[in-house]
Order: structure tokens, then C-alpha cells, then sequence
């Protein structure tokens, strides 16, 4: 056996999601790519993801390992995966490993980007699949929403922020930075999201409080006390899937604010 | 009648181009927009448009006109065109002109764009359908290309880098600037073409016979002599539509060279 770790980037539009379904769920990353795989391998095997992407939600640079037969280790990964995948995914690195490496439990941060069209009017064609499109409820207070995103940073129970639908032993997480990027072009405003790990929608649903809060929906703090009392029923609305991308899986000491290694490639 | 100039937005990946195809022949931008025009007109129209774009090929704002009756001619026609049009067309601007206006009589001058992928490895998923990945040739010799570009800048005789199928009274056009611009991200880079007008995939002739030169495949003395000799069977392969967008049509004085007024939004 030989551990390989895989480096992906998808567009998450026609996948239900990174996580293999049930029967009759709907295509997924890790379906088509355990598919590749035992094409290559000569038998099934099983992909572990760093994550676990929504339906929608897209990756620059999701991480998995997986472990192959020892007289296969040799292949060219990369290059064989990514001719054998729909174009919607592309294996952008592999490399083999420590047999004990782990893509979800030796992960010491994550980086997700979320991508919001900002400008009035309508949404060019093409970016549609990859924007939130807040530009039609006017110009955001952007100060508002950057005093927003400095209460998300730091070791808070994000419970207010997790989505129904995940047994955890503990809603506490640690985010290193909520800041708002420039964007791909003078329509778009990207916002960065980094931390040690994230609740199931987490990503989203501080994007929805931000956005709130930029359309004077919501002030910091009613979000400061929402933050505080942990009840996700009185909290903003989800953002949605689309705008959000998986920008970056890091491993090592802890990245403790400071800005990992940019992913070549850039968000969609 | 009143006469309306609309500005289109389309992402021509899932298009067999702009103009109408006879029984059978596919989807087309044109076909849609006078499906559209016809529900909120009550009765067919005709659109013409001031390009035809091939199949797979972008833009961000092409511009067409279409004479509507009278008594529609208040309609908020940009946001009631673009509720009733697939999602991969946009309009971007609807104003009433004058009768005698043509979108492709009038226009003193056009603009293209066209995105080559050039980082070696694969293509992000999300730009297959906006770029040609000439990454795999490996590093471009770019001082090449841009001595290749000049030789095109002026009034030529562009028989050379017309494609067969039309029927046009001069293959002389005037040409203002071929230029690279700075990419969309580190791993693109984006070729302005502007001019007064373009035979049938001049474009796409052109950016062939750049890249051609930029792999060393061709030398600019080379292309110096094939555009002298006029004979298209000579010439480097035509560059694939998907890497190309119409980026803006001008009307009025002619540009001579000036850069045009920005149209909103990005290149694919």
C-alpha cells in the first residue's frame, strides 16, 4: 500500500456536494473521483477528504489521501486522474506520503473564499455559478461589515452559526481572519474566511450576517449578542452555496493569522 | 415602431453562436432574444445585431437593434428581456435611438478579447470554457509576440487570416491595436484586438499566428510575409473559439488608436 494526497480543485455547480451519497443522491466529487481511482487501481478504494463541500460550493484546493496498490504507487496521479475525470474536476497535484498522514485529521487550517457581486444591475452570465448577487439590494455599508467580521475572530462557540445537521462534540473554533479582499474585478468583492476548521455552513452563514448587517438589516451588536446567546433561529439567513469556494487546506504548525501559501490558481 | 438598442451580455459556451441557424441548427443568441422580444412585442421581430459571433465564442457586450411597436416602447425592456431569456444571456443596456440607427452600419469600431490559459499544468476547471490552454506548449516567447502584434497594427490586406465562407467586397481592414493586457490571475494572459472591423475569424487567425510565434513555431518575419502574400493555406491554425470575447462595438468617431469607453463588467 502506498498513501497518496491528493490536491483538487472542482466547480461545485452540477455536484450534490463533495461526500459520496446515499443511492440515487447525486453525483459527487468523491463518487467520480473513487471511481477514477479504481480504474487506475484495478479495484475500489476509498477517498477521505479534508472536507466536506455543499452542493454548489467549489474548490481551488481541497486535499484527500487515499491509499493505492505499492506496484501502482509509481504513476503519473495528476496527469491519469484528471484525464480520466469530468472536466468539472482536475487533480492539480499528488504525491505520495507518510502512511500516516491524514487529509481531515492532520489539517491545522482552512482558507474559504466568498465571492459576492456587488455591482447594480444584473449579473454577467458567466459569473453567475460563482457570485452571490447582493448588488440589487444597493451599495453595502462596508464599515459596518468589516466591524462585523472583527467579532468572528478569535476562539468563539460559534453555535449561532452551524446549520442543523451534524453531531459535534463541541460548536467552539478558532478563526484567525474575516476580511474583505479585492476582488476579481471592479463588479465582484471577495471575502477571505480562515481558521483552524469551520462548523457545518459556518462559512455561510457569517456571510449572511455580514451581508445583513452591510444591507442595515442587522447592526455588529445584535451580532455580538446573537455570537453571545448561541441561538441560530434568530440569526440572518444562510448565504448562498455558490459564492463560496474551498480556497486552501493547510498543514503544519498552525497558521495563527498569518496568511498560508497561496494555491496556484485563483478562486472562480 | 420604435427603434431599441440593446447591449448583450452572453456566455456563448452553450450557443451555436449569435446568428440564426436554419431548421435544426442549434441555439443561437439571436434565437433567443427574438423569442423573448416576440412574448413582450406580441408578434415576431427581427433582431440585428452588429456581429456574429461563432459558436463558443463570448461577449461582453455586443450590441443589436430591433424595432418594437409604440405602444411597448416604455417597457423597462432591459430587466423584462433579461426575466424572459436563459440564464447565459444578460441585457445589459436597452435605450430607444433614433429610427435610422444600425447596430452593424454604425459601428465605427470594435474590440476583442481573447484569454490564453499559459500556466503549464491543468486548466482550473471553472476557465475551461473561457480559455485556450497553450500552457502545455510551456513558456511563450512573448518579445516575439508582441513584434508579430505590430506588423498587424495599420491597414492590411487580411485575406490571409479570413476564414473561407464569406463573401466580402475587401479583405483590406484597419487594425489599431493588438496588445497584451495584464491577465485575469498569474495564470492567464489576455489579447486586446482593436479595430474597425474584422473579417470572419480574423481574430482567431490572428491569435493562432501570435501563439504559433510564440512557440517558435513561426518566425514574425514569417507572418510578415504570409500577410503580404495573402494565401490562408499558409497561415497557423485558427485559435478555438472559446477563448474569445466580443468586448465591446463603438459607435461615432472612429477610435484611431484611442482606447474605448470601458464597457461595465469583465471579460469572461
Amino acid at each position: 500500500m502506498a498513501r497518496l494526497r491528493l490536491t483538487l480543485a472542482y466547480d461545485g455547480t452540477d455536484f450534490a456536494g463533495w461526500q459520496i451519497q446515499a443511492a440515487g443522491g447525486g453525483r459527487t466529487v468523491q463518487g467520480c473521483l473513487e471511481e477514477a481511482l479504481a480504474t487506475l487501481c484495478g479495484r475500489a478504494v476509498r477517498v477521505h477528504g479534508a472536507g466536506r463541500t455543499d452542493s454548489g460550493v467549489h474548490a481551488l484546493a481541497q486535499v484527500a489521501h487515499v491509499d493505492v496498490p505499492e506496484h501502482r504507487a509509481g504513476l503519473p496521479w495528476g496527469k491519469a486522474l484528471t484525464a480520466l475525470l469530468p472536466k468539472d474536476v482536475a487533480v492539480t497535484e499528488a504525491r505520495l506520503v507518510a502512511p500516516d498522514f491524514h487529509s481531515r485529521f492532520d489539517a491545522t487550517g482552512k482558507e474559504y473564499r466568498y465571492t459576492l457581486w456587488t455591482r447594480p444591475g444584473h449579473v454577467l452570465p458567466w459569473r453567475r455559478p460563482y457570485v452571490w448577487d447582493v448588488g440589487r439590494y444597493g451599495a453595502l455599508d462596508v464599515a459596518a461589515m468589516e466591524a462585523c467580521a472583527g467579532l468572528f475572530v478569535g476562539e468563539h462557540d460559534f453555535a449561532a452559526f452551524q446549520n442543523a445537521g451534524t453531531d459535534v462534540h463541541s460548536t467552539v473554533r478558532r478563526v484567525w481572519d474575516v476580511s474583505r479582499l479585492a476582488g476579481t474585478g471592479p463588479d465582484e468583492t471577495v471575502w477571505r474566511f480562515h481558521g483552524e476548521g469551520f462548523l457545518k455552513q459556518m462559512v455561510r452563514n457569517l456571510m449572511g450576517a455580514l451581508v445583513a448587517v452591510g444591507r442595515g438589516k442587522a447592526t455588529p451588536e445584535d451580532v455580538a449578542a446573537l455570537l453571545a446567546a448561541g441561538d441560530r433561529r434568530r440569526a440572518p439567513g444562510t448565504a448562498p452555496a455558490q459564492g463560496l469556494c474551498l480556497h486552501a487546506v493547510e498543514y503544519g504548525a498552525p497558521g495563527l493569522g498569518d496568511k498560508p501559501a497561496e494555491p496556484a490558481g485563483s478562486t472562480p
